[in-house]
C-alpha cells in the first residue's frame, strides 16, 4: 500500500452521523434507549436505510431483520468483504456501543464513493438485529440466527417481558425481510466496536486488535423453595427461594472478587421472584449468572467454584437449585488471516495498536464460525459502557475507523 | 353463664360455608388466589352480602370497601360488639387465612337467629378490605384506613403492579360505599384467625388467646449502584446494586437465624431490580425487609444488627442503601378486659387454651387503638399458611368458634 493509497474517513461527517443517531431514543440526556423492534429502532432503521440507499447500496433484509447493504465491486460474483455491527442499545445504554461500528462502515462506503474508488469484491455492510438482548433474550440474536445457531421459529416465538412476540413486533415495524436466513457467502467479516473495558483508555492506545475473547458462560438458575408466612414460619422451617438467591448472588460475586487479579468476572444481571409480595416467603427465583475468564483453565476453575457455591447454598437455604446453560462463547474465535490483515494494515498506516481479548460478547463471535473474522476495538472513556455516560474521543476513534476502512479495501481488492 | 346458656355453632353449616368460599378463586387445587378487588373478590363479596342479607343484617359499606353487617340488638343506641376478619387472600394462599374469622362470625349470627336469641347490644360483623396487601400495599389497608392511619386519598391512589388504581378497581367491582370512613362507635372488637404458626398444632391445644404481638417492622430498602457492562467492567470498579441486595438478603437471613432460638424472624419477601437485563450491571434494587421479635428489647437488638449489616454491605458492594420505614406494629395491642372476657368464657365453656403472642399482623392490630380488642387463634396444620397447603381440622376449630360466639354474646348482653 503506497502513501497515495491510504484512505481517511471524513471525521466531521462520521461525527454528524453519530450525533444524528444519538437523537433517536435519547435517554437521560447523554444516553440511548433504543430497544430492539421498538418505535425508536424502527426510526433508526428507516433513517439508516435511507442513508445506505443514498450511498448507492442495494439492500436485502432477512427474516430476523438483519440488514445487508451492498456496495458493488468490479466482480460481483466474488463473495463480499463484510463489515458491521448493531444499532440497538441497552435499556439505559450509550450512544456508541454497536452504533460506532455501523456508522464507521457507512462512512467507509461514503468515502469510497467520494473518491470514486472501485474495489474488486463487493463490500457488504451488515446491521445485526438485537445484539443486546435487552428486550428479547438471548443477546446476539440476529447474528446467531444468521449463523444457524438459533432457529427462526425460536427467534420469532421469543417474548419480551410484556409478552409481545419478536415475530409480531418485527412485522409491525416492517423489517421482516424475504432474503434467505444465513447461507450468505462472505469473504470475511470485520467489526469495529468500542472496547467496553478501560484498558485502551488507560494505556493511551487507540487501537485494539482483538485476537480472542474471554471464555464466557451464562447460566439460567432456578431457585425453588416454598411459600409460607413471613411472620409465623420458624426460621429453621423455611425454604425461602429469595434467601437462596441472595446467598448465591453474594457467593458468585465473591468468586468474581477472588478471580479479579487474573481478570475473572462474575455477574448476576437479572432476577425474577415469585410471588414477590409482602408477608409471604418466595417460592421461586430465576437468576441469570454469567462468568468469564481470559484463560480457559481459569474459566474451568471458576465454573467448579460456582458449582460448589450452588451446592452450599442449596444446603444452607434448604432450597433446590436447577441450572441450565443460557449462552456461551469461547476463546478461539478469530481468524489469523484477518488478525494479520489488521496488524499489517495498522503498521502500514503507522498506527500503534495492541492485541487484546474481548471481554464482552459481539456479533462477530457468531459470524466467526462462518467466515474468517476479526475485530477492532476503539477506546471509550474509563471503559464505561452499558451506561448513559458512555463516551468516546473522536480523535482517538479515527485511528480505528481508518484501520477498518483500509483493511476492508485491501481485502476487497484481493 | 349457666349450662343452658352455652351456645354452639352448627359445624356442618360452618364447614359448608368454608367449602363454598374455597371455590371462589381456587388455585392449585387446595388453595386460593383471591386478590383484593379482583373478579374473585367481587364474586366472594357478592355471595357474602347475599348471606348476611339472608341472615337479616343491615349492611353498610365505607369508601374503602369495608363491609359492616349489623344484627340489631334490644337497644340499638348502644355501640355494637364487633367481630370480623378478611376474605382476600395471598396470591397463592390458603382457604382459611382470614376467611375462617369472617365465616365464624357469620355462623355466630346464624345460630343466634336459629335460636331466636336477642342480645342487648347489636352485633356487627366486619369484613375488612385488603388485609393481605398482596395486590395493593400496605397490608391491613382497610382496617388502617378505618383507624385513621391511612388517608382515603392515599388508599384510592395506591397502584397495583400493573398500574391500576385501588380507587378505580373498587368502583369497578361496585364496593365503593357511602358510609363514613371510621368514627364508628364499637363496644369492642374480637377477631378469630388461624394461628399461622405451628405452636397450637404441635402442642395439641385448640385455642390461643392472643395477649399481644411480636414487635414487627417492615423496611423499604433502596440499593443504589450504577449500570455498566457485565463483561468489561473490572470487579473492583463495580457498583452493582443487585450484589448489594444479595449480600443484604443473606445478612438479614443470618440475623434471623442468629435470633431463631429466641423466636426472632427476618424475611425479605420482595425484590425489584432495574434494568434487570442480561449484560448490564443493575443500578437499582428495591427490597422489603421485615423483622420481628416477641420481646421489644430483642427487637431493638435485631434492628441494630440489621443497621450494622446495611453499613457493611454498603462498603463491601460500593453501593448506597437508603432505608425508609414501611409499616410496623407493636407488642401492647390488646385490651385486658377483652382478654379476660375470652379467658373467663373459655373457662366456663370448659375449653383449654393457652395465652400466646401473634407473630403475624392482623386487622385487629389496627382496630385495637380505637376500641378494646382481643383475638382468638385456632390451629392450622403444621403452622402452614400463605401456602396452598394451608389446612385446618374442623373438630379442633370448633372450640375457637364457640368461644367467639359465646364471648360476643356475653359482651353484647353487658
Amino acid at each position: 500500500m503506497s502513501q497515495a493509497n491510504i484512505l481517511e474517513v471524513n471525521a466531521e461527517r462520521l461525527w454528524a452521523t453519530l450525533e444524528r443517531s444519538a437523537q433517536i431514543g435519547r435517554f437521560r440526556d447523554t444516553g440511548l434507549q433504543r430497544l430492539t423492534l421498538s418505535h425508536e429502532d424502527k426510526e433508526m432503521r428507516d433513517l439508516y436505510v435511507s442513508w445506505i440507499r443514498e450511498a448507492g447500496c442495494s439492500i436485502e433484509i432477512d427474516p430476523v431483520g438483519n440488514i445487508f447493504a451492498r456496495r458493488p465491486g468490479r466482480d460481483n460474483s466474488l463473495a463480499p468483504v463484510a463489515i458491521g455491527s448493531h444499532l440497538d442499545t441497552q435499556i439505559c445504554g450509550g450512544r456508541y456501543d454497536g452504533v460506532l461500528g455501523v456508522m464507521c462502515g457507512l462512512e467507509a462506503i461514503r468515502i469510497l464513493n467520494d473518491r470514486g474508488i472501485e474495489t474488486v469484491r463487493p463490500i457488504e455492510l451488515i446491521m445485526w438485529t438485537n445484539e443486546e438482548g435487552a428486550r428479547f433474550s438471548p443477546p446476539l440474536m440476529g447474528s446467531l440466527a444468521f449463523a444457524g445457531k438459533l432457529p427462526l421459529e425460536k427467534v420469532c416465538g421469543t417474548k419480551d417481558d410484556a409478552g409481545r412476540l419478536f415475530g409480531d413486533e418485527l412485522e409491525r415495524i416492517g423489517y421482516a425481510g424475504k432474503a434467505p436466513l444465513g447461507n450468505r457467502p462472505l469473504d470475511c467479516y470485520l467489526e469495529l466496536h468500542i472496547e467496553q473495558a478501560p484498558d485502551l483508555d488507560r494505556e493511551g492506545c487507540d487501537i485494539g486488535i482483538v485476537v480472542g475473547g474471554y471464555k464466557t458462560l451464562a447460566l439460567r438458575v432456578d431457585v425453588i423453595g416454598e411459600t409460607s408466612h413471613s411472620g409465623g414460619t420458624p426460621m429453621a422451617q423455611r425454604r425461602n427461594a429469595l434467601v437462596g438467591a441472595g446467598y448465591l448472588i453474594g457467593a458468585v460475586n465473591d468468586i468474581g472478587l477472588a478471580y479479579a487479579a487474573e481478570q475473572g468476572r462474575t455477574t448476576t444481571p437479572r432476577i425474577e421472584c415469585f410471588p414477590n409480595l409482602p408477608g409471604i416467603i418466595p417460592e421461586k427465583v430465576q437468576l441469570i449468572v454469567d462468568f468469564r475468564h481470559p484463560d480457559p483453565a481459569g474459566f474451568d476453575r471458576m465454573h467448579a467454584d460456582i458449582k460448589a457455591a450452588i451446592a452450599k447454598v442449596e444446603a444452607k437455604a434448604q432450597v433446590k437449585i436447577a441450572v441450565t446453560e443460557g449462552w456461551s462463547w469461547g476463546t478461539s474465535l478469530f481468524a489469523p488471516e484477518c488478525i494479520d490483515l489488521l496488524k499489517e494494515t495498522a503498521r502500514e498506516l503507522g498506527l500503534p495498536y495492541r492485541e487484546m481479548l474481548s471481554q464482552a460478547g459481539h456479533d462477530a463471535y457468531a459470524v466467526a464460525d462462518l467466515t474468517p473474522t476479526a475485530m477492532i476495538f476503539t477506546p471509550c472513556r474509563g471503559g464505561v459502557s452499558h451506561n448513559t455516560n458512555e463516551d468516546i474521543d473522536l480523535a482517538r476513534t479515527l485511528a480505528g475507523a481508518n484501520l477498518l476502512l483500509n483493511a476492508a479495501v485491501r481485502r476487497a481488492n484481493r
